[in-house]
């Protein structure tokens, strides 16, 4: 069922955990001959690194990259693209106190009862950490795009104040800019459809919307229907209120779209909750936990962006013989 | 790739334009052994059926399903089970007039550009009545869910007041009752990432949340937080902002998410746009068309939500030898 | 898991019963703007009929298809090509005596256990005849792969000789000629691997080799490997002992392999069997069967061979961006 | 399209070449909560190692697996587990000599006809040595399944006499026990296809066959089919020429099936060649190298079998609700 696998013609599979020996993924279907730019990798991973200001916590992780198979000289040859990353301030005692314990609105719980059985430490696989392996795979996606003149970016368009031992949520814009026209599937793999999974994928991620999005709903088509246009050298829209796409499928505008995070859950003020035997407990957390998602999820956004938007250009490889 | 294929263990695949011979589908991986209850489809087809009301079109299609295979003496017998709706009210001529053009806000030019051909008639392959297979799938699903104990159900809970030839949006709720704890896997197949990739395929949908949503984004830790809590029978939580998934998993609490839908885009009005030739061209839209996706998007959504619930369930049996 | 469904990226999902309403397929990646030729996929039907010599069974079937989407104006458009045959000769009564006893080497056992059902009736979807849909899928992929000059044929090199009221056996050849360089991945989905999965699907099929095949297994290095030369215009290898494939990907010589089938298990011979309850009964098959698979198969071969090859040309535009 | 991974429900993905940084896989879909024994690991990785006897290269590996995630205290949890093997006696420059010559029977021509690029040292991706992570992930789904009962063995039935220089091809013989009735998908997924499939993508293969297999060709119907009896306790057949396999469907019988291989290209004897330029070189191979895949390969056999048998034993948890 792949479930630590995500993209069709450019695939990651992703694995490891927030304490154990490494997180790390396998990169398959990344096109042959392309000559990769390792620094670009490892900015877009300071980007997500803890401790750089207020809001972050102090853990300190080199996170340095191994790539262990699919390049030669420097180039991806068609073979997949493994590579890790050591956890190397990990701590699995830091949590001894709480391994029978579960947090709020984490994913303790439901771990729990799904598997029997659970890597209780810094979150385990349910930890954000997990998602590195996507920065490092959205990163070789993002220079293969803009090798084909496509650029993603993203931006906080909202966050909370930081209340002291309190967290806050977020709401991120992410825009894909220059993508072809034709990028998506008709029925079920809609751009949008695809980019909406790939965002909720991300921990915390509670909203997608895509243009006007729920805004939309509120509209009138008159008001809310992008009339075409032609500008001398091709066809597009006056507006943009569909955000890039219609009919799930790319148009060529610019593919704007939000995403809005909950506040991270671990809070630093007492909690009531109950322990794995239903006895009711007061949590205290301790250790080492940022107060909002922003800065360290921008990167991941981009980086989702990046992949699904790869993906569905190779895709379109597919379309005409 | 599959595009036209939803689902993992429960496999949807949907075939069928506005206006070719038939819609139908294909379900792989239907459990064997059950007794189809084919009154509650018809139950389910019905409430899509247009012109109900003054909203929807006047298009007179009886919609009746007719099964060709997977079924033995009424029950399901494992095989694939497939079955189609002819298009009776169908006439192509009816957009003759429009095949040129490219309809604001339609999948026209995006479909003309990518495959460089498009069945022009009634949207073809982007009409919402493509989605049809999804309501026969997903009353399928909803009767094996029933039997566990599984309800879904959906609500409009925002839409916009028809004026004379435009057309609105809505915000649509769904709820899943007594699904059980541990369905969605922790990384790339959450549970509400494929919930939000199952809405945004339906038609019109611009924007998908759970639980508090894009509200969360504005709320502290310690005011979102779901408290645990034992009720002297199973762990659960106090409150509900989280939607009844944690970790990408559900919690055993109501599933509750809502979708956010654009107007439709056939206004009405005379709308600016080009041809194919690019040439400039004022378009005034005939023929059959709702003012909103409501009331009809309802069973589509519940369709969705049963198919993916489903599919985890099965999906569930393989965690554990 | 879609075990329905063949294919990557041209897949084609299959449905239907021996008996049952009808049998049919849906093609989904088929590349947009291809004019279908459909006398090619009739006469390749028609090769597959029942009654047309001495060792077929004399059912009448007119096998008509029915193309129901993914057609405008006769192209393809890239939505799914759903497409059926009606089952008009179909009598689920002649097979009421069987319904509870387990006709040796066929798959009624198999399915009771799976399912704790099954449709009795001709073998229900462990015909042969569910295979229908393969030779109209492989029709289409001939057709196009005959456009970039491939050419894929099929004969008989053994057959036993028919005994009354017994059946035989048969080796089957097939070679694809002019197949581009490159075709299969490294890893697992080799090409002869995957032509393997494919040939073995075929009904009755019980083993598969590749150029020289189990004979290699007899031989020296020295003997078996293909030595390269250069004619001139490209590099080429003086003898063809690996059928065209090497390390599971092809090298431009003719793709050459083999299928050995095991005989119908359908004799008009008194066999010694039990039933449902475990009675030992002395069977008799009526009814209308044939005394090998051959020449039936042919096109079946055929067309599972056209399948995987031009699956793996569309592929192939992924290896470079 | 994930071209490195293997299984359905059991997935392993693979990585690395021979002469990179390390081989490896994760293994997505393990069931949680097993207590792997890892010395039945090493166990079976030692079977495969070189020089252990006459016929194998001298190349000098450890072969020491290192568990990156997905185990906890020993245990599953559900988490994806990657492991890997660092490649210690590697040394890219003892291919220099050879890196522009396409070595006869190997994968060099075709690997760069396909990516025009290719790591060329000790066959790269393409050597068997990229098979290691089968046997990981093999012998852990060899300790699931002997809890359930179910055993595989292997073992060679043909061998040619090795001559000196020169290499020589092998039968290899598997048998599955004890697995339950109702393994394998009726239509595309049938248990021997999957089988074979699995078989023939190990390095030099070229030959599948279940049960009777070839000989079956030769045979009649009523030679070949498997009388049913009842034996007291079940349902069985008298004899076993389906080799354990009925309409794709396991029965409960013991699953045997044949493979041949073809002698190992690397001949320490002059032979003809080419070069990337088209010109003509006289190839003498030096390094390390088997003159049969045996006995190496028997655990390769062994392993792909038993991720084919749990695959199968956690899919059948589906048919049924």
């Amino acid at each position: 069922m792949n479930s630590n696998t995500f993209g069709t013609a450019f695939c990651l599979t992703t694995f490891g955990e927030s304490h154990g020996a490494a997180i790390g993924g396998v990169i398959d279907g990344c096109p042959a001959g392309i000559l990769l730019d390792k620094t670009l990798i490892e900015k877009e991973l300071s980007r997500r690194k803890p401790g750089r200001d207020a809001t972050m916590s102090a853990r300190k992780e080199p996170d340095e990259v191994e790539f262990l198979s699919g390049l030669f000289e420097g180039k991806t040859t068609g073979a997949p693209i493994a590579f890790l990353i050591r956890n190397k301030d990990a701590k699995t005692s830091d949590y001894e106190n709480i391994k029978d314990v579960f947090r709020p609105s984490h994913a303790d719980f439901t771990y729990q009862m799904k598997y029997g059985i659970r890597d209780y430490a810094g979150g385990g696989r349910g930890s954000a950490r997990t998602l590195l392996p996507c920065v490092v795979a959205g990163a070789i996606a993002k220079q293969i795009l803009a090798a084909q003149g496509v650029e993603i970016q993203s931006e906080v368009i909202e966050m909370g104040e930081a209340r002291e031992k309190d967290t806050v949520g977020a709401i991120i814009q992410g825009t894909i800019k220059n993508a072809p026209v034709g990028l998506g599937e008709p029925a079920f793999m809609k751009f949008h459809a695809v980019l909406a999974y790939a965002m909720m994928t991300i921990n915390a991620a509670k909203g997608f919307e895509i243009g006007d999005g729920f805004k939309a709903a509120k509209m009138k088509g008159s008001e809310y229907n992008d009339e075409f246009m032609f500008d001398g050298e091709r066809i597009r829209t006056k507006t943009n209120h569909s955000g890039g796409v219609q009919g799930g499928i790319t148009n060529g505008e610019d593919i704007v779209f939000r995403v809005a995070f909950k506040p991270i859950p671990s809070v630093m003020l007492p909690q009531q909750t109950v322990d794995i035997h239903g006895n009711t407990v007061t949590l205290e957390i301790q250790g080492r936990h940022d107060t909002c998602v922003v800065p360290r999820v921008l990167p991941i956004v981009e980086a989702m962006a990046a992949m699904v938007t790869l993906d569905f250009v190779l895709l379109k490889k597919c379309n005409k013989i």
